[in-house]
């Protein structure tokens, strides 16, 4: 069934300073080159300390309001839809609320995880609300600081992983507009649970047990693994997506994806072919949930992806989990 | 609009070990009577290392799942809808449907954040699934352990906060069942962001900064401070619940809370009586997001709400957030 969800408006905040691999080298003790070579990134965002994951997000969210012409006030709901909490408790939802100038509002705000699917997922809970008629402008913000876990003697995850927010705002489709979403499809293979993991910031490693360390939150990822459990499961996954997708995107005119990394960027290629992938990789770096609303930015804002063509939103995540949205825009 | 949800089966997982205030009051240092008097609980279960969240969760389901008639297998989805995670990546539900054997099924499997509200927002999430017809068995899990983050310095959080679990089956109504949703009303007044919180556990105090401390990890909670602006907000948020809450329950036979503290049940009664309400307080302290659906099954399993009884599930959350259900078990 064909969901009446349409992108109003999107938005983006990237952190202002820059870290190219030349200062990430000299901060790693290694060269630029094996920085590139294990991450496929030649620069990421990282946040400065003002620059909060809720303040990034408020940010990006103001855009996409913008771009909607919808005011803040005149939402429906808010969604955080991050990996990365900013703190434990509360959610983010509501942290994102108040940056937003929104604190008396009482706009329904709650969080949604399930790693660097996070967006896709939200995006799914938005649009059975918006199908439903129960909410009709609906903020989903993806927010990220994986810098602050960086395991500094790993190179891999210190080159691969950026900072960044985007948000976008899901309305009904207006009369006359093609935008809906045809199909979504998840699966959730917990066999690879801990292949990708941040094994602190919980109850099983809480900071005052004894044996909890501050490397618990560092961002580990075996990325290999990953990739082979991704090209096994993939074709099972993409056929629950769309059906014929395990063999190419047919009719689907533009490929976002995560942006896991140069290796799983190969992987996406493997099935999709690399003319329709929009890569933001080399610049933004993995920005966990953020990856996915980041590249759709940046196929609309570049005219890669316009009204009325259809495309594919796609992505792993920790879990290991395979997601996907078929929309037209 | 009535959603067509069917609670098909609930379960609960307590952990062995009881904590009652005498114990607790050694460990403290401080009188049975002084934990009583602050917190209202008398006896609460904590986990021991072996009861992990997610293992706990699991228990909880299968008990659901037999309670419904349903095997794990045959699920559509799984919502983990806790407060405090595991780890911080992956979300628990990966984890939940590993403990439940199901880590090659494929079975969707994502997290629903809004502190102790979370349970409430899963089943609306999942309610607008399966009246869309998109999902039709679908397994939620609360699963809580604040026992991990207790500070002992403050009698009154270390008295009030118990470790449970608790799970729900939802599907479709069945034929000529009553069962139906009747109204969902959450809203979020982030000015009260701070008042509960875990600062914690995320991005901004990050255990590999040099200002984070162990203590981040404590549940704080400036109690009195919550409930003045749960009554200021009260009389909105209970009207956007279901028009005339603000001025009690009138045919809603049971009131199924969050059971925030002593005072906090004292302002439940204030808006609903005293009758009808359920109260797992004393013997389980407040359990987080486990709370509501811990006391759901209280009242489901003492014969307390009956097949076909009209009821309300209630509670406040950090955020600050009011929210509630109104529906027909």
């Amino acid at each position: 069934m064909d969901l009446n969800t349409h992108i109003a408006g999107v938005g983006r905040y990237l952190p202002k300073r820059v870290i190219d691999n030349e200062t990430l080298a000299a901060e790693l003790g290694v060269t630029p080159q094996a920085i590139f070579e294990r991450s496929g990134v030649i620069s990421r965002h990282r946040a400065d300390p003002e620059e909060t994951s809720s303040m990034m997000a408020a940010r990006a969210a103001e855009e996409a309001l913008a771009d909607a012409g919808i005011e803040a006030k005149d939402l429906d709901l808010i969604l955080n839809a991050s990996g990365l909490p900013e703190q434990a408790i509360p959610d983010m939802a509501p942290l994102i609320q108040r940056h937003l100038g929104l604190s008396a509002s009482g706009i329904p705000s709650f969080s949604i995880h399930s790693t660097c699917l996070s967006f896709l997922s939200a995006v799914e809970v938005a649009s059975a609300f918006i199908q439903l008629g129960r909410f009709k402008r609906v903020l989903i913000c993806s927010s990220e600081i994986p810098s602050a876990g960086l395991n500094r003697a790993e190179i891999k995850t210190a080159g691969l992983l950026g900072d960044a927010a985007a948000a976008v705002v899901l309305t009904p489709s207006p009369e006359g507009s093609a935008s809906r979403i045809h199909s979504i499809g998840f699966s959730t293979y917990s066999e690879g649970a801990y292949l990708t993991q941040v094994p602190g910031g919980g109850t099983r490693l809480h900071p005052m047990k004894p044996e909890a360390k501050p490397e618990d939150g560092y961002f580990q990822m075996q990325g290999y693994a990953v990739l082979q459990m991704a090209l096994r499961y993939g074709p099972e996954a993409f056929e629950r997506i769309w059906p014929g997708l395990s063999r190419g995107l047919g009719d689907i005119e533009v490929a976002i994806t995560h942006q896991p990394s140069a290796a799983g960027m190969e992987g996406f290629a493997h099935f999709f072919g690399r003319e329709r992938l929009v890569v933001t990789l080399p610049k933004l770096g993995n920005c966990v949930a953020a990856s996915i609303p980041a590249t759709l930015y940046e196929a609309v804002s570049t005219g890669r992806l316009k009204r009325g063509q259809r495309a594919l939103m796609v992505g792993t995540g920790a879990g290991l989990s395979i997601g996907g949205i078929v929309f037209t825009y």
